[in-house]
C-alpha cells in the first residue's frame, strides 16, 4: 500500500491503521507456517491457475493456501493419514480482517473478470453426478453417459466418464449393457467415489450435473474445496441453480465443449462449528464464581482467547445457507450475533438463516430476506419468526467474519445446518463462525445467453 | 487485461466477449471526446487525489471525467456560460458495461483503502452547515463559529469559516456582533452560497454539519459532485448518519483536525429523467399504427436508440433514496424495472423505492426492505406496497444500469423525488436511469471507533 | 337484559355497568327525537323485513332508522329540501357503545340466518349496472337486458329493466333498436339516475352488475343506504366480488329467480370526515395558550365535547376501504388512531387502511394486512410503509367506533379515499370516523356453492 | 327460528338450507344420546349458569354437555373408571355446522354480555397457581396465603386457600410455619391435585395466578373443561394477559371481591389429533392399488367417513395457539388446510400457527400474523416462514371447523404442540382438528380499566 502514500503532498498525512493489521481473535492455529507451498505443479484448471497468480503478485497473502489444496494429489503418506482435511490450509476465519478483504477482493476482481471471459475447457474427463435413488434421472445419466463414450472431443480425444460408484451395479444404467456393446469403453467408464472428488478435484475438467438445484448442492458438498466448473441440466422447468435444458444436452455440449463457456464464480461460505471446552477445574480452583461464563466476553472481551475456551468441531463449505434453528421442543431459540469485534444483537426467533447470494432464493426468501443478484459480494442475515418485531433482514459484506453463538445460560441448544445437511447440534455455550470461502463454485452459464435471451423476444 | 491472459495454457484460450465492451443503449452523448482533460493542478483532496491515480493508472477509464470538474475551479467563461452543469461530464448512466464496473471497482477499492487509513485533513477552511429555521441549532452554529475563529490549526493558522448566505443578516446568529467581538474576523467569516458549492467545492477541507440527517442529505444535495469530507454533528441521540456529539464539539474538533479522521466513502447514485420526445409526425407519416409506442421495445428492443425517444431532462446525485410513487389519485401505479439491457419486472405497487445502502435505514426499511451495511456495493429495490404479493426486496450490484419507466398505456402518471426532494412528474413513456455515482460521499467517522466501544463495555 | 338476573342466586348479584349506557362524546345531533317512526308500510325487502323485527323487540334501539329511510319512497316536499340525506338518520358514530354493539350484533345474526336460507327474490324490476365507458361490456348489458326484455317471471309478468341514463343515447347500446323491435318494451326499458338510487332503493328487487370488482364497488357507492341484493358477472375470470360467470348468464338467471338465491351479508363501514372547527376568539379571550390544540384531548379528554371542536362534513358507506394517505410532497403522515375512548397509537407511515373484511383482498392485502373471511364481524387496520417496524396488522371488532385523526401539529394534510373515491383533504385537526354502518351490503351468492365445488372434483 | 318466518310476505318464501343441518363427517361418536342431563344440581359459577339458561332456551342444542362435567363433582364410580375425560361430551368438532354456529353465537354474546356486567364473586375458596420452581414467586405465594387465612370475606366467612400438593413439603412456602403461627389455618389451607382441577373445577369460586402470562396458560391446561373466573397477578411488567399488579395485591383483592369485578371470556380452541388408521387387509385385499391413500379424499371426498379411517387420539382446550411444524431434520412440512368440507390449500411452509386472539400476541406475530382484539370471534392461521411467497395469514371465523393433516405421500411426520405443550407426532395421514370450544377462559379484568386510563393522565 505504500504506492499510495505517493498521492500525499503537504496538506496530508497518511497514518497506517495498526488495528487492521492486528490478527483476530479467535485464530487457534498456529497459521501459515507449517503448510506445504513449495511443490506446485501447473494447475489443470484456468480460474485456480488466475487465483495462483493473484497470490503471486502478493496482493492476496496467505493465497498459497489453495495451492497446498492440489498437493493433495500427490496423496502422500502423511495426507492418508491426515483425516482432518480441513485443517490442513488456514480456514479463512482465521485471517486477519486484511487478509480476509484482501481475499474476497481476489476473488470478487475474479468475477469481474471470468464475467467477460469465454473460456474453453478442453475436458477430457466428465465427471457425471446425479440423484442416485431417481430411477429417470439414471436411464438419463445412462443417455449421456452413452453419448459421451461414443464421441470425441474437439482434439479428437476421447472422454472419460466418471459416474458414481453406485452405478457400477445399478440395473437402469446397466454399465455391463454399455461395455457389452464397445469393450473400448471399458477404461473410459470410471467410478469417483467421495474420497476422490475430495482428494483429486483436479481429476475432471467439468462437473456435469443431472436433476436440479439439489443436486448442485451435492456437487458443492461433494467438492468441499476446489470445484471443478459445474454444468447443470434440468429435465423440465430450469431452477435457480440449473440453467441448461436437457431435451438438447447433445447440442448444448457440443457447443459448449467447442466454443467454450462462461463461468460465474458463486460466493461459497466456510463454517466452523466451535464446541465450547469444558472449564478447567485448575484454572479456577473450586470458586462458584468460575463457573459462570459469557459467551460474548469470551467471544470478543478483552482478554478473549478463543483457543482455551473454544476448539473447532467440524468445518463445511457451503453454496446456499447455513440455518440455525431452536430444539424441537423449545419455544424459541436465542443466538447472539457478532460481526467481525462486534456484538451485533442477540436473536430471539425460531432460528436464524445465513445465506450466500445463491441461497437467496432458497429458505432466505421463505423467512423473509430479499432476492439478491449472485454477483453481489454479500452475507445474508435472516431471522425466522422473530420475536423482536423490528428485526429486519440484514445485508453484510463478505469481508466480514460472522459468529453465532448459544448464549451459556440459555434454556436448550440450538441446531446448526448446512445446505440442508450435516445438522449439529449446539449446545450453550457453542457458537458457528461463517466467512467467505476461498474455493468458490463455478457455476457454467449459456455462453449466449444475452442473444439467447433477446431472439426469444422477437 | 492482457497480463490475464499469461494464465492461458495448453488446455485454455480466453476470448474476450465483445458483448461486454460494447456501447450501452441509452449512450446519447458524444462522450469522452471534448472532455477537457490537460490542464490540471495539483488537487487539494487526498480522496480525489487517489482517484486520478487510478485513472492515470489505466484501471478506469473515462477516469478522468472527475478531474474535470476540478477544471471547475478555473471559472472559465465557459464554465460560467454553461448552466447545465450535469452534462458537462460523461454521465455514469452512459458508460458501458465494462467502464462502469471498473468504475464502481476502483470506488470499492478506494473504499477499501480509505478504512485502514487516518486522514490528516490540514484544514484551513470549514464550511458550516445548519438548517436555517432551526433557532437553536443556529445558536449552536454561532458557537462553533466563535470556537473557530479564536483557535487556529496545527500550524498556527487561522480557520476561514463559511457559513450560509443567509447567516449574514440573521438575529440569532448575529455576525456583527462576532465581527464587534474582534475586528480581524472580518476575512475570516465568509459566506456560501449554493453556486459555490456546485463551482468550488475544493474550497473547503471540510464540512461541519450541524443537526440530523436531515442536514447530512443538504450536504449531499449541496454538493452535486465533489464533496468534502463531512463531520456530522447531532444534538441529542446520534442518528444513522451523524457520527459526532455536538456536546462535545471542541474537544472532537481538536483530536479530529490534529490527529487525523477516518473517511467512509459512501455510494451515492447518479439519477436521471429521461423524458420520452413527442413522436416526430415526419418520422411516421400519419399512419395510427404509429402512435402506438412501447416502453420496453424503446429501451432494450433490437434497434432501440433512445436519443431518438427520450432525452435526459436532469440529473441527481443522491445519497438516500430515488422514491417513484403513484399519482395521489391514481390506486396503484404500473412500473416498468430494467437492468441494463434486461427487462426484469412490471411492478404493480404504490411506488418503487431505489434505496443506496446508507439510505437503507430509511425508507427502504418502512417499505420491507433489509438492512444493508453501507459499504456493501449493492443497489435496493423494494416496492411498496406491491399488490403483486409474491414480489420481494432486491439486491443488485452497483455495476448495473437501473431504468424504471411509466409505461406508455398507463392510466397515470408516477413521481420521482431524489433524497425527498425535486419531486418531478413522470408522464407514460417517461424514466428514470439510476447507477452508481463517480461521486461518492466521504462521511467521516471517529478515528477511534473500536476503542471507545470496547471502553463502553468496561 | 333482566332475564338474565334470574340466574342469579344467593353467591351472586350483577350490577349493571353505568359506563355501557353512557352516550359517546362525539354525539352532535339531538339523536333519534325527532325522527320519522311512524308511517312505515311493509317492506318489500326481505333482509330489511327481518331488520324491523329486531327493533320491534326492542333488541336493537335506534332500529327505527332504518325504516325512516323507506319513508324516502315517499318524497315528501321535506325530503326533497334536504339535500344532506346523511343528516337524516342517527348515524352509527352517534351510537352508544351498547346501541352499537346490539346493532352490530342485530346484523351477524341476521347473516348468520340468511347464511342458512334460500331467498325467493320475486323479481319484477331489475336494475343493470356495468361501466359506461367499455364498449365491451355495454353490448353485453344490452344482450341481457335484451334477454330480460323477451322473458317472464316464474308468474308470468314481464321484467322490467332498469338501466343508466346514459345508454338512452348510447350507440352501443342502441336503445331505438330495441325498441323498434319490440315497441312493448317501451315501458319496461327504464333509466336510472343516481338520485333515483338514492331516493327509492326499494324499486329493485335484484341490481345485476356486469364487469368485475370495480363495478360491485360502484353498486356500493351509488346505494349508499338501503341496497337491493347484488349479482355479479364477471367475464373472463371471477374475481373476489364477482360470483357468476357471464357466459352462462341465461341459465343463471332462471335459476336464480325461480329456485332462490342465498344473500351473503358483507359488512360495510360508515365513514364521517369531521372537520376541525376554527377555534372561536371569544372563548379563549386573546391568550397565546388558547392556540394550541391537542386533538387526542379534544377527542378523548375529560370535558371534550366535539360539537363545539370539530363538526361533520360528509358520511360515505363503503364495502371494501377507507385510505388515509400522505401528502404528495409529505415524506410520511402521522396519525393518531382512536377505538372508542381509547388513544391506540400514533402512526408514521405512508398511510393507513381500514378495511371490511371485504376489502380485505384488495389494498389492505398489498400493505401486509391478512385474509379475511368476509363473514367475520371486525375492522383490519393496517399501516401502509410504517416507519416503526414493530407496527402490525389490527383487528378490531365491528362494534368499536374507529377514530383517525391528523394532529394540530403536523406538518402536512393527509388525504382520505372512500372505496378509493371520494379523495377528501383532512387538514391538521381533522379526523374521520369508522364504524359498523347500518346498511350491510347483500351479496347473492350462488345457490349450490358447495355441490358445485364437489363436483368439480369428481 | 320459527319466528323470523313471521317475516315472510307475499313476495318471498324461505325455504331451510338443507346442507346446514346436515352433520358434518367427521363424526365418529353416538353423540348426544348417553349423556346424563337428568341430575343437574344449581351451579356455582354465573358463567356456567348463564350458559345453562341459554341452553334451556333451545337455542343451543347439545347445551347440556357443559352441565354434563359438572355431574363429575358427585365422583360416580362410572367417572373414576372413565380416563378418558374427553369423551363425555360432544366434542365441538362433531357438532353440525349449525349446532358450532348456534354454540360460538351463544358464547359471543354472553361475552357481550358479561363486558357490560360487574360480577359479585362470593369468594369463598381461593385457587392459588404459581411456577412451582421459582423461589420467589413461591415467596410471593406464600405472602398471598398468609393474607387471605388472616382475613375474611364480605360475609366474615374465612377463606379456604388451595395451593399446589408441592407446597405441602416446600421450604420456602414453610407450610408448617403457616400453622404453627395459627393452628386454624389447618382446615382452611389445603392441596389441589391436577386431578381435582379435571374433575371438580367448581370448587373454586377463583383462580389467582402469579408470575406472567406462562402461569395463565397453566391455568388454562389444568382446567380443560370449566374454568373457574381467573386473575393474574404479575410481577414487574404487565404481560398480554397478567393484568394486575402484585405489589398492590391486598387492595386489589379486597376491591375485587368486595366490589365485583368484570370477567372477558376468552375464546379457546378445542383440539383433537385424528390417527389415521392403518388401512384393513380385508377391506382391501392385498391389492397394489389399496396402499393408495388420499388425505384430501379421506377427509372431504364423496364418501368419506372418517371413522373407518381415522380415530382421535386426544384433545386439548388451549388458549394461545396449536403450532404444526416440521420434523426437525426436514427442510420443510407440506399441511393439507381444510375449513368445514373445503379444502382450502396446501402450505409448504416450515409450519403452521393456528391462534385464538388471545394467542394473537404469542407466536402468532412473530410468524407475521396480526394482532388481534380478544374480542374477535375467530381463528387466526399464519404459516411459518411459507415457501409460497403470496400465502398470507388468514382470519377465520370461529363457527369454522379447521383440520390440518399431513398428506399420505409426504417425505416427513409434522409435530403438533398445544399452548407449547403436548407435542405430538403426526405421521402421514393424521390430521389436527380445531374448533371453537365451549369452555371458554374467563379471564378477570379490573373493573375500572377506564378511569384508570383517564386518571392516569391527568
Amino acid at each position: 500500500m505504500d504506492s499510495d502514500s505517493d498521492g500525499v503532498h503537504e496538506q496530508l498525512e497518511v497514518i497506517f491503521d495498526q488495528s487492521a493489521a492486528q490478527r483476530r481473535r479467535a485464530s487457534l492455529n498456529p497459521g501459515t507456517s507449517n503448510r506445504p507451498s513449495s511443490q506446485r505443479q501447473k494447475t489443470s484448471c484456468f480460474v485456480h491457475q488466475l487465483l495462483e497468480e493473484k497470490s503471486k503478485s502478493g496482493q492476496w497473502t496467505p493465497s498459497t493456501d489453495i495451492l497446498s489444496d492440489r498437493t493433495a494429489d500427490k496423496e502422500t503418506p502423511e495426507d492418508q493419514r491426515n483425516g482432518d482435511e480441513t485443517q490442513r490450509h488456514t480456514q479463512s476465519r482465521l485471517l486477519t480482517k486484511k487478509q480476509l478483504s484482501d481475499m474476497a477482493f481476489g476473488i470478487r476482481e475474479l468475477s469481474k473478470k471470468l464475467g467477460h471471459i469465454r473460456l474453453l475447457l478442453k475436458v477430457r474427463n466428465v465427471f457425471l453426478l446425479t440423484k442416485a435413488h431417481d430411477q429417470k434421472l439414471i436411464a438419463n445419466t445412462r443417455d449421456m453417459t452413452q453419448y459421451l463414450l461414443k464421441n470425441t472431443n474437439e482434439e479428437g480425444q476421447p472422454y472419460v466418464v466418471w459416474v458414481e460408484e453406485t452405478m457400477r451395479d445399478n440395473a437402469v444404467f446397466n454399465a455391463k449393457g454399455l461395455l457389452d456393446h464397445d469393450p473400448s469403453y471399458k477404461d473410459r467408464l470410471r467410478y469417483w467415489t467421495n474420497e476422490l472428488c475430495a482428494k483429486k478435484p483436479h481429476t475432471f475438467e467439468i462437473c456435469i450435473a443431472l436433476g436440479g438445484d439439489g443436486t448442485v448442492l451435492y456437487a458443492s458438498w461433494l467438492f468441499q474445496r476446489v470445484v471443478p466448473p459445474v454444468m447443470s441440466f434440468a429435465l423440465g422447468s430450469l431452477g435457480f441453480l440449473t440453467k441448461f435444458d436437457f431435451d438438447n444436452y447433445p447440442h448444448i455440449l457440443t457447443r459448449a465443449f467447442r466454443d467454450g463457456v462462461t463461468v460465474s464464480l458463486r460466493l461459497r461460505f466456510e463454517a466452523t462449528v466451535m464446541r465450547a471446552r469444558p472449564r478447567s477445574q485448575n484454572e479456577n480452583g473450586s470458586g462458584n464464581e468460575g463457573d459462570y461464563r459469557d459467551l460474548i466476553d469470551e467471544i470478543i472481551g478483552e482478554s478473549s482467547d478463543d483457543s482455551t475456551t473454544h476448539h473447532p468441531l467440524v468445518s463445511h463449505n457451503i453454496l446456499n445457507d447455513i440455518v440455525l434453528d431452536r430444539e424441537p421442543n423449545a419455544t424459541m431459540s436465542s443466538i447472539e450475533i457478532f460481526g467481525d469485534e462486534e456484538h451485533f444483537t442477540t436473536v430471539q426467533a425460531d432460528g436464524v438463516c445465513v445465506a450466500t447470494p445463491t441461497g437467496s432464493t432458497a429458505y432466505n426468501l421463505a423467512a423473509g430476506g430479499s432476492l439478491c443478484h449472485p454477483e453481489n459480494p454479500v452475507i445474508l442475515v435472516t431471522a425466522i419468526a422473530p420475536h423482536t418485531l423490528s428485526f429486519r433482514p440484514i445485508i453484510l459484506p463478505d469481508t466480514i467474519v460472522l459468529r453465532m453463538g448459544v448464549p451459556y445460560d440459555a434454556r436448550a441448544s440450538c441446531w446448526a445446518s448446512f445446505d440442508g445437511k450435516e445438522r449439529t447440534e449446539l449446545t450453550p455455550g457453542d457458537y458457528v463462525t461463517v466467512s467467505a470461502s476461498r474455493f468458490p463454485f463455478p457455476s457454467v452459464l449459456p455462453l449466449d445467453r444475452r442473444n439467447q435471451k433477446q431472439s426469444k423476444k422477437t
